[in-house]
């Protein structure tokens, strides 16, 4: 490890998403992964035992031989934990690690909504890192807890955040079709989608109809004000690997046309803390101008996975606008989230 | 044929549509196919040699040594014709039909906005079919043009018109997830849609924006008044032979709960005249109350794939209820939906 | 019940070949479903309640509100029992319930390889069921159990049966592509198939290279003298529902060309013990002309499902003759199978 | 163009193959594309325009402006051709190219068995390529004419190259699944494959039982003696987007285990005028030994899609050996396998 890397962890390892940070944590420039945390059944053996790889991508040579750890503060000597971790167990370790001094990048659910936790999109709200300050103070930590929102809220926020800030969004109507990888491994049984959609994800309509307010709102002092905007979401899976795609129409205070709205997307910049980060999406939106695009094998992988697609901006006759969005479930919306957060927190020198 | 069978013919029978009518008019107790008819690549061969059967049920036995015609009305001695014909050649030929005589029962898009050609869907607007005889004084025909909706507005308008008696409906947000036999064949290539989604179907949203509002619309003297209901529609291409997926919201102008709105649409009848039909779908609507239905594998083929499945109805957060819709899109939404029009027809004594 | 009607019961019924057992078993004109047993998880709930029901038909009427009971002889009342169980279960069970009277149809593998329990595909060996007499007489049950083979070597054996009567068949070179039913649910990741093949079958080639041998054995006084003919194997895993594809190369010890091939295969019937009962599939073997078929989506329905399809035959430039075998899997190749053994086993008054 | 750089042109440039040639020249450290051509519609478009993108990667910056020229010699200006053509168009415009002094690296199956043409894996029998010297003096041509095999033969080709060479491969069965990709776009129809397999490729077969034996042949003075190798194949098409699998079995001449064949293909390396060019495989196989590997999605991109992928080595019961084998069909076994055929021409010093 060079002097410079700062040492790190990743729980949850042998997940499809724990899977995806070790893939992208390969030859990062700062971090170094020194520790793979896993459930009872895999400590002990090599990362290559233990796991079932599912990435297209092979695994990554410094991972094979790494022996899993139990996910406890303990038995990890890092400074970052990157949290793939099921929810419920989130729950629980999440906070015995931040505890203990980590910076707990997490994936999971369980604090999204705690009041003095970010939830954060960089290229959208990089000032709500500054609620870690808080939350170390209240809760008397010296680590933290960082998430990421859900994956089909991801690009469609990043999308809004843009329209908000020259038209004001009202009102905002999305319909997802979600990949197969968002469920995890082993996820959805082949019967169930082969030659089939299924109409629901538990659970899921819920959070696209919440997160985004809690990203998109402001920082007031202690406390983040929620957006007043206003969601309704269905959300589907559908027979794609990877990709989440998002059919959304939306209402705006100052109505605009689909060519300024492009223009608005296209212009879109990340905050100057995140814009130039190893991880910050290269552009941050892309706006396809093809009738039929953005499509998730196509453009899933545009800027390294990192980037949201956006393409398809029309009219809508009953609101203002309809587009279709794009954005890399496991990537931007999974690890590459986490490890974009993670970036940023130690960019502005908090961890 | 039996005395009481009436002669009928399909138009572009090798197409996949036209298979499908073959399919549903094999044993059809009214209806007795006496004629194929196709382009010119195909005339004089029998039908099995000039077809590429894409069905999963085999090739009924009647049309296997049928000797494929001409698309014109001196090669053909039936009362109905259906029409799968492409809508350029739809909107020479079937005038052609109607002026010799023929009732045709298209499931081109040519004459679906003409003023004087119903739009059908029995089970919703059976009164309709009265222009039949302003559309005979006015254009000096002995025949008539009857057409149905394009598949995706199937469903949805079967839904929509058991809301909007009930409740009346306002506007309709519409996202649909459609099948590949809705393209025809050879339609969409394999490599556009393995591990994807196609965004955009040329054409439809205009379609599904449209022609509810004509079917839910009132017939007043010579014409009908479309539905003030107000659509904004989304269309999609995934990875399903048969089946057309809805996700709709509606503003309703006396609110209802998703408790009240199930049992309207579960109480929901066809017209007298269209209710005891060959084709009459039993139910006209079901409704799925597991939290993962209707999905297209496992519900298309409900009521022979005449009936319309409805499931998850809920609170829309911004407008009243969500629901999905999901309806088969080659036999409600095509061949067996012109085979219920021409049923009305007869029965009407219209013919 | 009517009085002629044989109470029957389904062991593992809520399983995908449980479900497929309760779905073929609908409305048969000899048994009647008088239990449906499965594990400790599902006891005393309705089979609505109980089972993800995941076949394309709906589930039939009669099982909605059947209590499902554990799976002991003191628990059912009935003289069949077909079993859907794992194969460590049913080894266990099923002689359980075979000393206690029943016949037990089984479609698990634990006793395939008993010399003195039948491997049956009745259009193929229905003589081997008097192996029962010596298995009743061997182990003292009043009951027996009947077995039959693995889904991948059904329609490959009922194919090679007709030509070996004609040309006697030597090798056997055989590659399946088999349909994700075959796995169960939930079976085989949706992740693990997408865009995909999995070349490998656990335990599946030993069954392929080693049941055919019995099948086609002799019955030689007390046991069956297996037949030399050889196979090789390789059993792989597609993205397909339902229906089992089997390319095949043979040697013959009578070499013949296609024609001679084809005109045997289509010419096959049935013992006549075995060829008019319910479910005798009608034909045994379709031949296809078509170059490009068997396809499992357009040719597994073939005769209900218990067709064995051939298409594609054609010299082999090192053994003697190619073609291809299509089967449905869970149909002649599971559940349909075990209950063609029980008709036939009726039918010989060895109940 | 620096002034160590060959200019290059590609040939039928908008097809699926033509954009996989654009995709990996992109960089190239030898070649420079100057021009593409394609059919008369698309000429004078800009390639952006005249193109629909089917691959994963975006279309590579340098092509998106360049004008799209017809396919003569006269209208095209580079010293290489990378032939994407359709055979019969190749059959004619190939000799043209090589007349006029371009050197041909062709995808078309126009020339393969042509006897002074050389077919080449250059892992294989770069050796062969000498054949270019009697091409010329036969002809009279300036240019040349290379080629590569069909893709389903390459995977396969190689690995028999390495058990020939130790052990002697006498005879071969081989059963492919092949990717969607080497239809061609737009290919197969979607309808065809859902839920589906085609179990014949059109010509298929009769090219991977001879072409093998033309690349394992020996080269003997003006001449290739093709090898007595015996083949047998089958040749399906699955739901995969690219990567072709084989199942092979072979009798060895010195038969060998398991374990000596694996050590033997691990061992295997290109001729040295092959092993250190741009497009060299590295590995030339990679040897997996989990149970159900090579699988196209995880294991077509090894070695950027120029490995041969071998796993599953077992013994036989009828020949010697079984095995699975998978290579990249539209890089390995067509586009980058004429880049790589163009490499080893000018290594030698052939152009």
């Amino acid at each position: 490890m060079s002097q410079s890397q700062i040492p790190v962890a990743v729980l949850g390892a042998t997940g499809s998403v724990g899977q995806r940070f070790i893939s992208l944590l390969d030859h990062h420039p700062w971090f170094k992964v020194v520790a793979l945390a896993a459930s009872d059944r895999s400590i002990g053996q090599s990362y290559a035992q233990a796991c079932r790889w599912v990435l297209n991508d092979p695994m990554p040579e410094f991972a094979r031989e790494m022996v899993v750890v139990p996910a406890t503060p303990e038995c990890i000597d890092a400074k970052i934990v990157f949290s793939a971790l099921h929810n419920e167990i989130a729950k629980d370790l999440e906070p015995q690690f931040a505890q203990a001094g980590f910076a707990v990048c997490s994936n999971a659910s369980s604090y999204r909504r705690a009041e003095d936790v970010p939830l954060l999109l960089p290229e959208v709200n990089a000032d709500h890192i500054q609620l870690v300050k808080i939350q170390r103070e209240q809760r008397g930590w010296s680590g933290c807890i960082l998430t990421n929102p859900n994956c089909t809220s991801t690009g469609l926020t990043v999308t809004l955040k843009a329209l908000d800030d020259s038209f004001g969004v009202k009102k905002v109507f999305a319909v997802s079709l979600q990949a197969l990888s968002g469920a995890g491994y082993p996820g959805i049984p082949s019967l169930d989608i082969i030659d089939n959609v299924i109409p629901n994800i538990n659970g899921e309509e819920d959070k696209v109809e919440w997160e985004p307010r809690k990203m998109l709102g402001k920082l007031n002092g202690n406390k983040i004000d929620l957006s007043y905007m206003r969601f309704s979401a269905h959300t589907n899976r559908v027979a794609v690997s990877d990709g989440h795609t998002v059919c959304a129409s939306v209402e705006l205070a100052r109505p605009a046309d689909p060519e300024a709205a492009e223009e608005v997307l296209r212009a879109y910049r990340a905050p100057a803390s995140a814009s130039e980060l190893p991880s910050s999406p290269r552009p941050v939106i892309e706006v396809r101008s093809e009738a039929d695009r953005p499509q998730p094998r196509l453009d899933r992988l545009t800027g390294n996975g990192m980037t949201t697609v956006v393409g398809r901006l029309r009219r809508d006759p009953i609101l203002d606008l309809k587009f279709v969005v794009l954005s890399h479930n496991t990537i931007r919306g999974a690890a590459g989230g986490s490890i974009y957060n993670a970036e940023l927190l130690v960019n502005e020198n908090l961890l």
